[in-house]
């Protein structure tokens, strides 16, 4: 029997596996705003077991993990599969052409709040499974599932989840679907990513909103407080001011910077596809900027009156979000402090709150592993895989390589352009699909390895 | 008869004339965002019928004016009294204590959007008209009340409507009760205004909001590019960069300066009272700043996400709302004009919007007209008047000063800690009732110096 009766029969059920994905869709699941979350786990929950993998909720200090296992001999290799089944909030809502939580169909693309963050691509992992089994009637390797409920708040509890549940967990390899394929849509393998710290910033003026022209240049501005403040962490020329930022970024190693040197780029598709054309940066900068570097973001910023026309008051509040992204050898508890250190030195009255935190990771280039996955990608797709050392987005890939103790990748099941975390968030009908095989291939592959008795070496070449 | 029968009659009619003001209240008239304008102004025109004036409504290129008039002799002395029927928006409307279109009184206030800015002000002058005629069955001079729509837009339509109508509205003394009393609550004439140029900045980065992880470093950042902007236009002293801006602040006169040292100032009371107890200034600096100095405020701003929790994104855009009060002989026009230069040079790709504009005014200090009315005051109030060279805020003032070519004199009737323009504005009950009496007399004295044949002599006196 080969592995062609699979892709087969994923063939075959295009409008059913479209339909169980459409249910998971439906049911909000906003981990910032406690929306649906429960509902979301016990539908996910159901659906696994239908596809005939032992499920269980596992309760943790806030949202809980929704946890799958199938096994076949504690020996056997076992490779965990993580993903999440919280979204990002849908908002700017107005900009959205069709309402986030009713998918639809256009252009060959589902779009949804969650459609490819992350409901889309853990689905296709669970669809993989189910029609793996209803072929075999087994799995040849150990599979285990971990989908959290938190991770777009910063999966505050999976570290000590995956703390307290080691030998449960233990697993030969961790793979993550998750953010956006390359955009030539070759297959592509995510060798780490960049941490993240996520703060909001409070500044205080008076203790109510005063008129602009009664009090005006007698009460302080909050948000000049606050500009006051960024003026001293950042300079013209975008470079970070706060003592130490730098200090523990680490160089690229030559075989990453080769790595970068030979990913593909268009800048002009790029430009079109981030919403911004006039893109000014070679492949090389921009894949160096986009993942061996920390950025020092404002995600949010408030204060004041912003609806139409005007209101004349000098602002009580004024509150920013940052979301600073942190490369390998920077820790978000480092930068935290700095950043505190900083505040606390320039703008003591200015209140610094932690609101999430990643630490980075990166795995070593050069896992045999990483070949065979590498092989059955290419298998599904007919095309080159491309190997990244980084990707620019923050996953909690660090609880598995730092508490677990197991090497992990990341291959992305949605295209380039899905919007994650912007209004139209979508999943290529296509990817979908391609995405339920490359994990039976994966699978396929993985375990075909270990009948040949050549696992798994950690050598590390090419340095 | 005395006028003391006037304010007797006044006394006995508080339940009733609260009700009137009550029922103005409940009435929205949120001009910015076109709420309820037509249908206060014809409530407003009712009542001031029902209070023996000839109204009509007078239709703007925007909102209407209501205008009235008690015509007693065309030779004699007219006076023209000024007000605004338009509100703020409500915002923040969770802050508000009680409903903001409810009006409640508590602590001896009437609590209420509008009540003090500028209802209660503009119906103290109408009851007072009502009161005066119920005693007396005609005025001793004329009268004239111009009650606009558009005050909290800017008055954008004033100009027009006071150019457009010269002969209409000629007057021997306009007569503003806008704002609030001096917080010692001792009666205040205010003999002009800042300025006011209301303009929004918008920056623009990609097209679409973007993930802050995966496109992180290689898309910009509409906040950052208003606050590269925002350096380069206030240095961290405060002081404004923009060439050219303070080019025609004009110095105080001597008697200016002393009429602001004359003010009493009580730094505790005032910093409860703006809400802010570490004001950290003289009675001095805080008046020179507050009325001879223009500002530079940030009134709003807005990008990204700013809801609960995290949301990780690189905005698309990033919205500024900016009110800068001017003082005589700055211009908005020459202002805007040196603003947009200088954006232009810093910020091509920034837009700027001017969202409204008052020219500041000032009037002579020394009008005998100006003694009339401060004793007209003190016999009221019992209290000695302060005298003020300009008030923080701005009004229209310039229309008469400039356009009708009449002095111009500011009597607030509004209690210190009003909050206008913020949540819980409220009115003091007394200072209702004040003001009620404070118009009486005002009309009374006139009458009586012009029978005594002593108007109105402009000599220039103590510079």
């Amino acid at each position: 029997m080969t592995i062609q009766k699979v892709y087969d029969l994923i063939d075959a059920r295009r409008e059913q596996y479209l339909e169980t994905l459409f249910t998971l869709l439906r049911q909000k699941s906003i981990s910032t705003q406690k929306i649906g979350i429960e509902e979301c786990a016990n539908l996910l929950k159901g659906m696994m077991e239908e596809a005939g993998i032992h499920t269980k909720i596992i309760e943790t200090e806030g949202h809980s993990v929704v946890y799958g296992e199938i096994i076949k001999d504690p020996n056997a290799f076992t490779l965990l599969l993580y993903g999440h089944y919280d979204v990002q909030p849908p908002d700017p809502i107005d900009e959205w052409i069709s309402p986030p939580f009713i998918p639809i169909i256009r252009d060959n693309k589902i779009f949804a709040r969650g459609s490819s963050d992350n409901k889309g691509q853990l689905m296709a992992h669970v669809l993989a499974i189910k029609t793996y089994l209803d072929v075999y009637g087994e799995l040849p390797i150990n599979v285990k599932f971990v989908f959290e409920g938190e991770e777009e708040q910063g999966s505050i509890n999976l570290e000590s989840f995956v703390s307290d549940n080691r030998e449960l967990l233990k697993a030969d390899l961790v793979y993550t679907s998750d953010g956006p394929s390359h955009q030539s849509g070759a297959p592509l393998i995510i060798l780490g990513v960049r941490g993240l710290l996520y703060v909001e910033l409070k500044a205080t003026g008076a203790n109510i909103d005063n008129h602009s022209g009664n009090k005006g240049n007698v009460v302080p501005n909050p948000v000049w407080k606050l500009f006051e403040l960024l003026r001293t962490m950042r300079d013209e020329k975008g470079e970070i001011l706060i003592e130490g930022f730098y200090d523990n970024v680490r160089e690229p190693s030559n075989y990453e910077k080769e790595l970068i040197k030979k990913l593909p780029f268009n800048r002009e598709e790029v430009g079109k596809q981030i919403g911004y054309p006039s893109l000014d940066l070679d492949g090389e900068t921009f894949y160096r900027k986009l993942t061996m570097e920390p950025t020092f973001n404002i995600a949010g910023i408030q204060s004041g009156y912003n609806g139409e026309g005007m209101k004349t008051i000098i602002p009580s509040t004024a509150t920013l979000k940052m979301d600073i992204r942190l490369v390998v050898d920077q820790t978000p508890e480092e930068i935290f402090g700095k950043l505190c250190n900083h505040v606390k030195k320039h703008a003591p009255d200015i209140e610094v709150t932690k609101l999430g935190m990643f630490h980075p990771s990166r795995t070593l280039a050069d896992l045999e592993l990483i070949n065979i996955i590498k092989n059955a990608l290419e298998e599904v797709s007919g095309r080159e895989a491309i190997i990244q050392p980084s990707m620019g987005g923050s996953l909690p890939d660090y609880v598995w390589t730092k508490i677990l103790k197991a090497p992990s990748i990341i291959v992305p099941y949605a295209n380039y352009d899905q919007a994650n975390h912007s209004p139209n968030e979508n999943l290529d009908v296509d990817y979908f699909f391609n995405g339920i095989k490359y994990t039976c291939s994966v699978i396929n592959r993985l375990a075909d390895q270990v009948n040949k008795g050549r696992m798994v070496a950690t050598n590390q070449v090419n340095k």
